[in-house]
């Protein structure tokens, strides 16, 4: 039975991967006309779901928006005309929501764990713990988040999260997991797409129908079909810092960078 | 001269990266004798710098650590013992860093953006102000965020970031975009991966020479190959919510899920 749920790549997949890697970039105009077919935002939904997330608690809201009603909403949290000039003319604009009270979903998702199999009796009862403790939100009960502490303590005997770091930022990082993976999915797919991040969090999440202040979107991604010929299509790739960025064991004075 | 910066993707490439998305899964047992050749490190490398970043700040350092006493460094700020072990057994441990003053960065990537060519004058005059607003961060000068709000109002006319959304997420999500991108490209080389947030995010920055609290770790991602025979190696693909989670045009009372 080994192979039953045989994930196998086949030979060429890094070449393909880097590829793609190197295909993707910031899209120019799109071409307002030209849709994204159902079947492809379907495919793109199911790849971008399984994006790993924290204890897969996958805490946002993905929309994809098609209607040129929709789209002119979200349009209109965009900052400056240029960004929301695109919002309007992309076919297919995927708007990315972060759920900063996540841990009210910790009952669905320990059902389907418990359902699926796999996950010890002691993991799905920690999990309300852990996820409040990582997402500063509550199940419900505020009283939630003390009792977190006070479980985790036990288990790990170590300093605990969430360190100073802010719930906003782990629902942001899960995100942005779903959203690199959306691109990387739509650029297999032909589309050329746009990360746009210059856009009012909380009225961009209210304009598809997630109230802020719990939801709030790091990222949306217009997507589509490059008008042809394309603006700089034939640009050479953007530039990257891999010097001082990049390092080999540590980046202390001393430390090997690579380049 | 179309061919010359030619980034087209080939037949087949989009079944690759759906293979990819369904072979990742979080790694079980790393074999701590089976190092990651160093040419497929500089490869990740390599492709890990072509991830997006919000102004190409890239506002991160990712540190490839594969010495023993470094890697015993980070383990030492594992949340729990399982999460320690599995660091300690690792051949590669990918650490990324958020640097939560990427501004300080922006005079090298004017530099680097002005040598590429393709941005204009004024997006370069610009970067400053539009990095500090994000990033929470300034090159140096106190002042400068102030001023920065000051040159956005004039240019955008509407509310302006960060829109109470603290730095931290906006570098955290950066990161995760390098992170996620780390992740494909090390399971299309064949590598087994566990992507890591169970630690202290200042120290396990120290532990790498990044010092806290400039630098933090929003996830760590242990690579290697897996010790055969795979525990769970033929288990089912982790379940995701699609229902509730991916919906079209808006998730509003109303609104249609995706399932």
């Amino acid at each position: 039975m080994r192979a039953l749920f045989s994930t196998a790549l086949h030979v060429g997949d890094a070449a393909a991967f880097s590829r793609l890697v190197r295909a993707r970039r910031s899209a120019g105009f799109l071409d307002p006309a030209r849709p994204v077919p159902p079947g492809v935002i379907e495919e793109l939904v199911s790849l971008t779901a399984r994006a790993p997330s924290g204890f897969n608690m996958q805490p946002y809201r993905i929309v994809m928006v098609t209607d040129p009603r929709a789209r002119e909403r979200v349009a209109c949290t965009m900052l400056g005309a240029a960004n929301a000039g695109r919002v309007r003319d992309a076919p297919l604009v995927a708007v990315f929501a972060a759920d900063l009270r996540s841990a009210e979903s910790v009952g669905e998702v320990q059902e389907m764990e418990a359902a699926a199999g796999g996950k010890s009796p002691s993991y799905l009862r920690e999990l309300p713990f852990a996820v409040s403790a990582f997402s500063g939100s509550t199940g419900g009960c505020g009283e939630l988040r003390g009792a977190a502490v006070g479980a985790l303590t036990s288990l790990v005997g170590v300093p605990l999260p969430p360190f100073g770091v802010p719930g906003v930022a782990w629902a942001y990082k899960q995100t942005a997991l779903a959203a690199m993976t959306y691109v990387y999915a739509a650029t297999s797919k032909g589309l050329a797409t746009r990360m746009m991040e210059g856009l009012d969090p909380g009225r961009a999440a209210d304009a598809v129908g997630l109230p802020a202040p719990r939801f709030s979107v790091p990222v949306v991604v217009v997507s589509g079909y490059e008008v042809e010929p394309q603006p700089g299509g034939d640009a050479p790739p953007s530039p990257r810092r891999v010097k001082g960025v990049f390092f080999r064991d540590s980046a202390a004075a001393g430390g090997s960078s690579f380049s």
